[in-house]
């Protein structure tokens, strides 16, 4: 039975620098926008379309004006993104032990046969303000919008494609504030926490 | 500066053995219900008395009767409670590393000199009623009736002494799921945290 290891995060708390972290240590693949590759090539869409539409959702007003226009056969972008992303990730949880980091890989692997580790980050605005500012070369009050923007994207995108609710503790096994443990930190104890008996 | 690890912990998670656990990995003091029985030496309040109070806030309806008895110095049992603990946990910090359960010590050393982990456990309600009527001996029926009551008194207490609100993963450094880990998994996990760098 493969392990995976998949990790919801806060904008900002480091979910990808800890996440290939985590792939290291533990000598597991790791997914995060590579998946947007796979899933462009995959179904044949072009990459500028579908990384405009990664992790957030369809809009409401999308499938009504498709309703309107009578067209059947068509799904939003948004939809055919999730509906490969989701078939990408079933097929790494056959093939390999991996770490995939959001796209709602928690809810998708739920009823599979792998060793699942459900794990959330997040982190102080304070934190993650610090990251996303030096990261991006943006002042702290951009970086606050950044976070504030993304998270809610993300928040909707979890909740309008699982029937969970987005950083609820009980989607997790595990939720960590990765301000107090550093990047370093953080991996050591999800690592540790997958290696247990 | 004194190691200090928290628990706040859903009824039937195991907060108290995996504490213990906890306690004995890393050579901690463990204080749980025997806080009770110091306050009580120390404030002169009965066993009785103090047990009966223990996480639970005191009564709207009580501070009403006070208020018209005219009485003056006079406190709920439930806040003189409060008021005890809190001092013994400030001690406590002050004098050896230790593990504390419940009792909104998370919130009571919040600015103290102490080097703090604050970890919040739960358990799916599967989980939770296998250990409660197992060690209690009660039915399934009877252990889910008790996890609501002492979970609704859990967050009352917690809510009504702090400015926090119970079971958001915010207030804690790190939020587990028992019954993935174990009991003996979830300690390892925690004290890995403490110890790290």
């Amino acid at each position: 039975m493969n392990k995976i290891i998949t990790i919801g995060r806060q904008f900002g708390s480091g979910g990808r620098d800890i996440g290939k972290l985590v792939a290291e240590k533990l000598g597991f693949a790791f997914y995060d926008r590579d998946l947007i590759a796979l899933a462009s090539e995959k179904s044949g869409m072009s990459h500028a379309v579908l990384s405009e539409a990664d992790e957030k959702a369809a809009s409401p007003w999308l499938y009504a004006a498709v309703g309107q226009s009578g067209q059947t056969g068509f799904m939003p972008t948004n939809d055919t993104l999730f509906a490969v992303q989701s078939q990408i990730i079933l097929d790494i949880a056959k093939t390999e032990n991996a770490v995939i980091v959001g796209r709602c890989a928690d809810y998708i692997l739920r009823d599979e046969p792998v060793e699942l580790l459900n794990v959330y980050l997040y982190a102080s605005d304070e934190a993650r303000i610090k990251r996303v500012s030096e990261r991006m070369g943006i002042t702290g009050q951009q970086a606050l919008q950044k976070m504030k923007r993304h998270d809610k994207q993300r928040k909707f995108y979890y909740d309008f494609y699982t029937d969970r609710k987005w950083a609820s503790h009980v989607n997790y096994h595990l939720t960590l504030d990765s301000g107090k443990f550093g990047d370093e930190g953080t991996a050591e104890i999800i690592a540790a926490a997958m290696n247990l008996k």
